[in-house]
């Protein structure tokens, strides 16, 4: 039997939820389904939604973050971005385990445990006990010991330059 | 006017044709057109190659590349690696001055500079005398200073652990 990975993009540099989105286009050319959960980011990911349509039915998104904390003119309470991150890791655990999914993606987790806005412990037993075939990606700018032990594959994302240091605004279609 | 960004993707990580897939998706979102011109792989892509048909008709995929030299078998002479990313670059140039893509991601470019099937001085000259608005996606397991340089956006994908030296071998849907 086919074991599934654990997948996880880390690091300070742009492409993580992007890499995540390519192995969701890549997983549908096959036909698979692929569910991807944000824990973070929420109201303008304009890109993502409108496209996600055009890969339905093989692809959902469910958009469970309520926008980073700290940037972008964040008005929400912590604790609303905390019951918003835990009742994204409960429909995590539930796409998971319905098995309609080859491949789940955790958008932002790993940024959500920095801001502790889930329990790492929630988390790591939640992967241990996934059924086996079922592939899981997670992203965000950070990396616990634990997330970097139950990975199969890891991959820092490193800026090594970025054009809004430069004072170029974040572009449509390819950013958001 | 928006100007077009130059991006690059390199690194020994994996996650870079990923990547810019993950920007192709999003674009389509916003029914922007995208191609994607690959100058190395070459025949084993089918992940790419069905996805690309659901993203029809706002994404056109290029298999101008022969397989990875040197891995998984290659039986290609050197001069047909040669002659192959010498007409992708070719095609690319076309494309991008077409006016009819958004973004054109220019996959593994960076590593058929490495291998010497191309000129730098070529590409960086297409790079120089693009329309402004177009988007350029340049990735592969390399950088040279001028590619740095001329690039808006630099993510390096860095290999921190990889399945396949535990023995696990590439899954379809995820790696290709």
């Amino acid at each position: 039997m086919s074991s599934g990975l654990i997948i996880t993009y880390f690091g300070n540099g742009k492409g993580k939820t992007t890499a995540a989105l390519g192995v969701a286009l890549r997983a549908i050319g096959y036909d698979f389904n692929v569910c991807m959960i944000q824990f973070i980011k929420g109201e303008w990911n304009y890109g993502e939604i409108y496209s996600s349509n055009r890969l339905k039915p093989n692809f959902e998104l469910i958009i469970a973050g309520k926008g980073f904390i700290g940037i972008l003119d964040d008005d929400h309470d912590i604790s609303e971005h905390i019951s918003s991150a835990k009742s994204a890791l409960e429909i995590a655990k539930e796409k998971i385990n319905s098995l309609r999914y080859d491949t789940v993606i955790l958008d932002e987790v790993n940024y959500a445990l920095k801001l502790k806005l889930i329990e790492e412990r929630d988390l790591i037993s939640m992967l241990q006990t996934k059924p086996p075939a079922v592939n899981i990606i997670l992203t965000g700018n950070y990396l616990t010991d634990q997330i970097l032990d139950i990975s199969d594959l890891v991959t820092e994302m490193k800026e090594i330059k970025h054009p809004y240091k430069k004072g170029i605004r974040a572009k449509k279609g390819i950013d958001f």
